[in-house]
């Protein structure tokens, strides 16, 4: 986990991005400072050394509980795939979402989630890029060092998932192409009474 | 929702049952009382209501919680089916059972689990038993009255969970039948040395 050394009530706006998972579950923290994201802080929950499943349940509520009351996000980012090998899996799957989102839900944290593909790409413009390529981009949009780097490639898809609902959540308000009276007289002139 | 006059502290033990639905979702309260099961409350959550997936999540979160403060249960027993339709309807069940989880892993009640099959075989004998059936064998059990119980067979089916863990928790431990050495000599007339 790396932490900057900027107190958490400096952001404008705090993301935190979740990556479940059953064995693994990634979490990335993203501050907002006058519209520039940085890295706030990184990391992976283990699961895999917990036999019961409840365990690793319990395990993952209380520590995205612990990262929502450290950090203190305004939205939490949730990597969703929509579909999996099977129903056992996805029940699984959807049970370890479920108590992550529950730690959100307890502390009024709203959720979005997105689909890997839609991360990726918001990320790398590619749907259909690597885990490394996406890191590899992250790296540099972010500045953050390779040496800040984890191995644990869930903790950069985490990142991923706060990155991408900081895209979509400051693109600006469509507006329609004939909003002004200056667009639809230029891309109408036929209708010009002369 | 019925509530018996006695107060939570006076039962031996307090089993809460939850049949997690997406749409309705059932719960019921059992008291134990000098080893005898008796009915507190049962009642649904209706999420039919809320659009968004998010708004039921939540509803299912915040009652269960507010259900486990007000009756302390000491264990939570969970009717969970191992199999479902297709990945999506699996994904928000895992979702539903998740965040109702949750609310019974932030005040550390222990969560079993049981197949719709195995529940109904408690109760009523047969695994491929309807609801009704299930609801009326329950009604004789824990002596309810016809007028106390809900049209919802969601609400009698997280009771029957919760019986149904009554009497898995309180089945006398399986002794060998060879353990003692009376016994062994009658089943073993042949090994003994005349």
């Amino acid at each position: 986990m790396n932490c900057t050394e900027h107190a958490m009530a400096e952001w404008d706006k705090v993301i935190i991005g979740i990556d479940p998972g059953t064995n693994v579950m990634g979490y990335g923290i993203l501050g907002v400072k006058s519209r520039n994201p940085y890295m706030v802080a990184m990391g992976v929950i283990q699961l895999s050394k917990f036999e019961s499943h409840y365990l690793r349940l319990r395990r993952i509520y209380d520590r995205v509980l612990s990262l929502v009351e450290q950090y203190l996000p305004d939205e939490m980012a949730i990597e969703a795939p929509f579909f999996g090998k099977n129903v056992q899996s996805m029940l699984k799957l959807g049970r370890a979402q479920g108590v992550a989102m529950a730690a959100a839900l307890a502390r009024d944290v709203p959720i979005t989630e997105y689909e890997p593909r839609k991360i990726k790409m918001a990320i790398t413009g590619n749907g259909a890029s690597s885990k490394e390529q996406v890191q590899e981009m992250l790296r540099r949009i972010l500045k953050i060092d390779r040496e800040q780097l984890l191995p644990q490639l869930d903790a950069t898809d985490a990142l991923a998932a706060a990155l991408c609902h900081f895209y979509e959540s400051s693109k600006p308000i469509k507006v329609s192409s004939s909003s002004s009276w200056k667009d639809f007289v230029l891309k109408n002139p036929q209708r010009i009474k002369k």
